[in-house]
């Protein structure tokens, strides 16, 4: 396990759809920005900086498993508590729980790699570089 | 197993992120742009007209299980191969398979229900009306 | 005129695109999410109440002009301050200036309308309601 | 003057916001994909690549001024015209007439630069390479 980090949003009119609840892609674009929060928080610069140091651009998606449990609407509040369950080489499990005070919305659990430049274009995975992984444990 | 339907998309400039590949949560907005497709291309109505006539204002994902296998970029188009895999009372599966041409970008499963307006608002698990099952088989 | 409201947005990676930069349109939906919020923060209640109570829907938006000066990236944070320059009738001007710290990134002006339900679905302009007008004043 | 383009947009249930009509930033994502449709259909290569040949990242907006004439809502098919209506050393004014059949939606009118990359990061405007004009034109 590793340290947990809470990652709030607010609901949006935008957000939501013609059923007055929130679209559901948009709850993965709030997850990814608490995916990379979870490392920012914890002290690992931008992607663009460790690019150049660490030969990291990102945390790229590999696999999403989420179930949506209730749904949310724009004036809402939501807490993403994310942390990573598990390390493996160049690949981790992150998950999230997104709450609205009380009330479970949807749990979610990735996994994620480690990715830096191919060359000729593309990304490929990279092992996950100790600094990174003891920042965030 | 259901009529199998399949959703285009092009990739766009601004579908992709700093590191130039599509942004995962772009592809839930083309899925759930295919599973409505599905519905429509059967010859189900929108669904401003099946709140009023049979009580469906849509179908909310509840469950999504997504394995992301390439990359795509700006310039591609890509292929969405939609099918429900199985009716379950007020719930379904409904599956996508995501080409460029020869190549797998991902795979996903999904549990959606259909859903009617609940008193005092947000929704309601409703059946699956007859009528929309038979146009989809 | 009116108060002056701000509202703060994180830029994420997911916000940029391939050149590194906030796409554009995403300024667009930081600027509805800070319209809507000058109304909440002065103590207008979310349309959907004031769709019971005051007949408006919303304030959809007919004409928008923005310059963009300066652009911005993931990791920063953005103030944009919001105002009601000049009230008529059924539509208003709003404006926005978006700033990093002392750094001008773009500066928009609107003209919005109060909506609210037409017979038969779509919007209609209706009266701007005194109540609303008088909590932003 | 340059040659016009045509590029079709699909209205999906999630364009839309609460009131069931798009929410405006979308058109700003269809306006920033048809801006390239333009460039790309008259025969100018994605930008990754005249990044190594000519210089030029993108084509980033610095003004626009829009007016929305009618709302559009899922279902609907968008036909969005778009032209150069000026050439202006390294900026363009670009302008875009989106209709739905014969109902115009909205009519947009930007200004756009070629971007370079500049030292240390960041993008600055060129002057617009003739290839790309001559293709246009």
């Amino acid at each position: 396990m590793s340290k947990t980090v809470t990652y709030t949003v607010r609901v949006e009119f935008g957000d939501c759809d013609p059923a007055g609840i929130v679209w559901f892609p948009n709850f993965f674009r709030w997850i990814d920005a608490a995916s990379r929060h979870f490392f920012t928080a914890n002290g690992v610069p931008r992607w663009a900086e460790t690019a150049d140091t660490l030969g990291v651009i990102g945390t790229p998606l590999v696999d999403t498993h989420t179930r949506f449990v209730a749904t949310a609407s724009y004036g809402d509040t939501l807490d993403i508590a994310v942390t990573v369950k598990e390390w493996r080489g160049s690949s981790f499990v992150q998950s999230y729980r997104v709450t609205r005070g009380d009330t479970l919305i949807l749990e979610c659990e990735e996994v994620r790699i480690f990715a830096g430049r191919r060359e000729g274009g593309g990304i490929r995975a990279v092992p996950a570089p100790d600094e990174i992984r003891r920042l965030c444990e």
